[in-house]
């Protein structure tokens, strides 16, 4: 038995999600499922570092899988891509350590939410930012991110619904950086939790539009209630750019 | 009676070209054209600075046409834009001398052709950049690509079956720039033949590759024989990207 490690890319446009759903829709577990079944017979169960949702884009996502086929761990990616569709790609394969679990294993993950301030919406850009022409004070914008950094417990920024232990999560880094008309969030942290980002870019554009204060941030990571926080913002602005391990 | 200059963008990868088309295909031209009537009832008569071919896409394409409606200039991008598909935009409307003519009045235009140089194709870039996975002296290319640069007759490098007075053409900049994986080829001139940008890149990627010599270029401005050029790089790679007045 080799353990694989994927290292992959989709567009989330078309995808109802990465996790496989009862009803057969088109999600990314079940195609990359179905490449590997015609590859290899099997149907291994892929483990995925984030079960990123419907709409939502992945250039560095990471996948692994137990498998019994004897194929060459460099052949995978030319072998998968082959019967993969255009907007799903694998980048890498390596062999792993049987332990290597991308989920477990994740030290940290990184994130992109793009969000565009032209007064139209750029064709080339449409699928993958939030268009946003509101005035947005950027400064004041910058002062509630850098609150997220550090350990806290983020529930007022998750969405409802989902069972974890806790919901303390450790932010690395949160930037917000301007090129043209676009403003470039990145978040890497050790966890997210559920619709975490999208509510927190949510939140910060409440905060930069003038509708609410930096201190907000503060405010809803201490009191952790999620009716305080910004409306969470459209998936398809949001990317999972990297896992590192 | 106003004419008016309209500055637009779109994705080219749904649309049959920018032309107006017998079989009723999905053109620029024809959507532009039905906003236009649904909003004042006429259909004028659109001159693009450039008749982009099916595929290729706009980041500041330039339209003019006369209308006698009486719709104040800087409302005519929002009242265009509610009545446009996401993959085509208006940036920017102008009231122009009666004597502006989108295409006869434009000094030059700049088209950028994109090629991706990953070892897999990129879900994001798939419909604006052609992918060639190959090795590449881009030293060689570059060579050959500032050979292009001032009035020549480009006739070797034009598609047959266009009706054109002459085919000596200024190019300005021709500009070969890393990013990534990606190469950005940059074209300014003071006009393009039918195919031109495209047939100037499958020849610089012929040099690239080694399988001619960066002389080529020089021999094919000096005989204009097109069966010399390398093939026509594929549609989607290439954008124009704004037309100077």
């Amino acid at each position: 038995m080799t353990t694989v490690k994927l290292t992959i890319a989709y567009e989330g446009t078309d995808f109802c999600g990465f996790q496989r759903q009862a009803q057969g829709e088109r999600t990314v577990q079940a195609e990359l499922e179905k490449a590997l079944q015609r590859l290899t017979g099997e149907v291994p169960k892929l483990i995925a570092a984030g079960r990123t949702d419907a709409g939502v884009h992945a250039k560095g996502q990471v996948v692994s899988f137990t498998t019994a086929a004897r194929i060459p761990v460099e052949r995978w990616p030319a072998a998968l891509n082959a019967n993969l569709p255009p907007d799903l790609i694998v980048w890498q394969a390596e062999a792993v350590p049987a332990t290597f679990h991308a989920r477990y294993s994740a030290k940290t993950k990184t994130y992109q939410y793009i969000v565009s301030r032209r007064r139209w919406p750029d064709p080339f850009l449409r699928r993958f930012s939030y268009h946003y022409p509101h005035p947005l004070d950027v400064a004041k914008l910058r002062t509630a991110a850098a609150a997220l950094v550090g350990e806290h417990d983020f529930k007022g920024f998750a969405a409802a619904g989902s069972a974890v232990a806790t919901t303390v999560r450790r932010l690395d880094r949160v930037v917000v950086e301007e090129e043209a008309e676009e403003l470039f969030f990145t978040l890497r942290g050790n966890g997210f939790l559920y619709k975490m980002v999208r509510n927190i870019v949510g939140t910060l554009l409440l905060i930069g539009s003038g509708k609410a204060e930096p201190a907000l941030v503060e405010e809803i990571l201490a009191h952790g209630d999620r009716r305080a926080a910004g409306p969470t913002a459209p998936p398809h602005g949001l990317t999972l750019l990297s896992v590192e391990y």
